[in-house]
């Protein structure tokens, strides 16, 4: 699915349609849903106001596509990093290590997911579902490889998505004090070892 | 800390103010801070409008008086349930259960806390940083008991706190489609043993 309700058929349409969309990280984030307007957007992205509505019908259809933009972002930079490994437990840490990175990049991205909640619960469930339903689907294929324990479901995939969104809101967006390899070795020990002594 | 700006100072005062921070709850959590009206709160609360006044200055004031009143009771009800069980995984269990079924019957929990998050983020941060504060001092006393990993810290702290807000989301506010005792099992075990094969 592409982020934009309508899809741009050259690649001259894709470039406006991504500086709308990073436009739109930038303003929805700094301001927040209500205080941030479509004129200013297209003026951050140096687009005509035509533009704008070849793509999106309002305000309230840019900020969905941005919440699906911004969470199949999060998939395709933090997925091929764990699908890469053949270790998955490792792949767990070089994944993590990389949504902090990322993370710190766009630290945009928790107040807008946030926000979805209050301006677009479907866009915020979605999100959520999404994210854990690819990671269930990952971590069952890593059982089937014997690299995790076989009884891999549910309950693992929203419990590993929550430590992850956690140690981002931390470790990225509240502070960087830490380095976010360590933080990433050491949550990850505890998914491979737990908290037993 | 008291949740109100104004301490009561007699057992009738304390049940008004109870009674202001129940209607203030379920308020919020059915229209969101912006549509609800102190006139209305007070209407739920059975109490009269300059009572009102005596506690709170403003709907902003009682806002944030409910999150630090809810991030309370939150504590308040699991914080006891770990203390009293002598083996720390055992306990991480038990008290996953019982915020699984807190959150089952206070569903507007996640609603407040979440909104705090714009409506006033000192509360937000506070709260979550209280949670883990608390959640790191128990893991580091259990360490020093011999029934977890000695090396406990903060990560493992924010780790932990996230993956129980996450399965409350899922298997509390969300859907109640699974038994919250299996779930709290399945996420114990996740944390005793880890994910390895």
């Amino acid at each position: 699915m592409t982020p934009a309700e309508k899809t741009p058929r050259t690649e001259r349409g894709r470039k406006t349609l991504r500086l709308l969309l990073d436009a739109a990280a930038a303003e929805f984030g700094e301001k927040g849903f209500h205080e941030s307007s479509v004129v200013s957007i297209t003026q951050r992205a140096g687009v005509a106001l035509g533009s704008f509505y070849t793509y999106f019908d309002s305000k309230d259809s840019l900020f969905r596509a941005l919440v699906r933009d911004m969470s199949a972002q999060v998939r395709q930079t933090v997925g091929p990093v764990i699908a890469a490994e053949p270790d998955r437990l490792e792949g767990e840490r070089k994944g993590l290590n990389k949504f902090l990175n990322f993370v710190r990049e766009h630290k945009e991205l928790y107040r807008i997911i946030d926000e979805a909640e209050f301006v677009d619960p479907p866009s915020y469930r979605a999100h959520y579902e999404n994210t854990v339903n690819g990671y269930l689907a990952s971590l069952k294929e890593a059982a089937t490889k014997g690299q995790v324990r076989d009884d891999v479901e549910e309950v693992h995939a929203w419990a590993i998505v929550g430590m992850n969104v956690f140690l981002g809101l931390r470790f990225g967006v509240l502070d960087e004090d830490r380095d976010a390899a360590e933080v990433a070795t050491i949550a990850a020990d505890l998914l491979t070892n737990g908290l037993k002594r």
